[in-house]
């Protein structure tokens, strides 16, 4: 079956671009000498997550707990949650994830690694820590070196759990002073830092650079804005994520509107919103919920209902996460159908 | 149990002010004379769609099959699918549900009237047909009232089709020489005109000035963006859905981090992202996948990780589009859980 045969609007993944992608990304971290950790939240499908590991991966990453559920379910282990766990029903998830798989947390404050140590001791299990630290991103993260050396410290000394070092996000050339003043209070403290982890696709180098152990990249796996963001193109060659949409209108000599829109690509500002593939020259200038509206005025060919059109979607980890299935084909040819496991698991 | 001790982040919903929002519109648009026909694409929830037809909708609208599917399921009758049917998989549901529940489309061209012919008169079933007039939205719908009147003696001809009138989107006012022209053409043709349907939350009184015999409007139900586009603020006694987060992160004084970001909010461009109830001093200044980012520099209490704090969001629409569950509530108190039973359904 041809992917133009399936029931639009349907996300699609070519497959022989995936792998190659994976493989890409593996020998770039190895070439730099550094250990890749893949982040699984671009695809939320445990079946490319043993891709990544397979490839090389160190582990996974998840954003979310429900996301850390569905992969340890899957047999992924050594799983690395780059998110602060707060509040009792969450604590409990994370201690019962720590029972069977190899469990480390980032944290930033008092407040969570008291949470987590907490309930650790009474079930009975170990959880790793690494120390978030603010290098520059300005999202979480621990302020400055000395605090950081100070968290490290209240973890040392808390029953279930385990420090094993430090992390940072995105990984900055201008955060290098910040990391390098921890990773030496750690050392003076005699506090372990088995993980330097650093992160953000197309940042490996830099992480290389900032003395990481370890590095944290998740979309390079479909790409896409990050390579809009590197002025590069939407290739078809390099992005292996696509939906195949319907012209369902034809109203006027320059204008079609195809079956998808916000509900199907979700939005995204300021950026263009893809790319057709077969029509380099029609431009989508606009979505509705459930409409997409193209202009196909530079297009030489007349364009009639019913014909497809596969868009590359720029933000491709907000596609994966509005559908429950994806279908992987090569070279047209339908092959599988996944699920996207971890498909809105916000907890 | 209070909403403040749901797990994270969770939607949730006052039913007071949603019960009140749908009498009102009710009252609105019978005070106008006009047909209300409750859209459902807002909240893709059987039980809130049973609420509007209980207070005066008549049928409801429907976006994309995979909703009119839950709906007929779920008992709801008379439904409007206001999008062109194209391609066999879908005739074939369309027709499908047209043995059993009152189904009207909305159509523009020739292929997708043809096409649902074809499949209705295997099928012997018959499907009801407003013709879409393009009256200056600049999204699906013929050009011109003669193109109307063309695509409705066509309609008129085919076995299977039961032309009931015609529709526009948005109900413009700069659209009434148009819509004028087209019921003129209808009128001398002696094509039914029993449902003039015209649309947009907020366009009620223009619908009633174009001679519209109904209205169909959606995001009534929760507001919000539509409250935004009017000047008025994001007022909860007039917003019934919320979005309870937790600060999972106090990096600084000015900057706290809650569980929410584009995965839990969808983010929409332009607008702000949202409006805390418990701190209107606060702003969402950003958002990262997983992470809010919300300036606290003008807020006078000091917070702390594990805060909760109750986010309205602009675009609603898109928030229960992401979410699987949503909670009931009245005064703060959880009353019971709704499934949203059309999410994802883009097909």
């Amino acid at each position: 079956m041809h992917i133009y045969d399936l029931d639009t609007p349907a996300v699609v993944i070519d497959i022989d671009v995936l792998e190659r992608n994976i493989q890409q990304m593996a020998a770039h971290c190895k070439g730099l000498g550094i250990t890749l950790r893949g982040h699984t939240k671009s695809h939320k499908n445990p079946a490319i997550a043993r891709m990544q590991v397979a490839s090389g991966s160190r582990g996974i990453v998840c954003q979310k707990l429900g996301d850390a559920e569905v992969m340890a379910k899957a047999g992924l282990d050594d799983i690395l949650m780059t998110y602060n766990i707060v509040g009792r029903q969450k604590v409990r998830r994370l201690t019962e994830l720590a029972r069977w798989r190899k469990m480390t947390v980032t944290a930033d404050s008092e407040e969570v690694v008291r949470g987590i140590s907490d309930q650790a001791r009474i079930d009975g299990v170990r959880v790793g820590v690494l120390v978030e630290m603010d290098t520059g991103g300005k999202r979480t993260g621990v302020q400055s070196p000395e605090a950081a050396a100070q968290l490290g410290q209240l973890v040392m000394g808390l029953p279930g759990l385990e420090l094993r070092g430090l992390m940072t996000y995105p990984s900055l050339t201008s955060g290098k002073a910040f990391m390098d003043a921890a990773v030496e209070k750690f050392h003076e403290l005699g506090l372990p830092t088995s993980i330097i982890s650093g992160g953000g696709t197309g940042h490996e180098a830099i992480s290389k650079q900032l003395g990481c152990t370890e590095h944290r990249s998740g979309s390079y796996v479909y790409e896409g804005l990050s390579r809009i963001s590197r002025n590069e193109d939407l290739d078809p060659q390099r992005c292996p994520l696509r939906v195949v949409t319907t012209v369902v209108s034809v109203p006027t000599r320059d204008r079609v509107i195809i079956d998808g829109g916000m509900k199907t690509f979700r939005l995204f500002p300021t950026y263009p919103y893809g790319k057709i593939i077969e029509e380099p020259d029609a431009s989508i200038y606009g979505m509705s919920v459930e409409h997409g509206h193209v202009d196909v005025s530079k297009c030489s060919r007349k364009f009639k209902v019913g014909d497809r059109l596969t868009v590359i979607p720029l933000y491709q980890e907000g596609v994966t996460n509005l559908h429950e299935e994806i279908t992987g084909f090569r070279k047209g040819e339908v092959e599988l159908v996944w699920r996207v496991e971890g498909r809105g698991k916000v907890r």
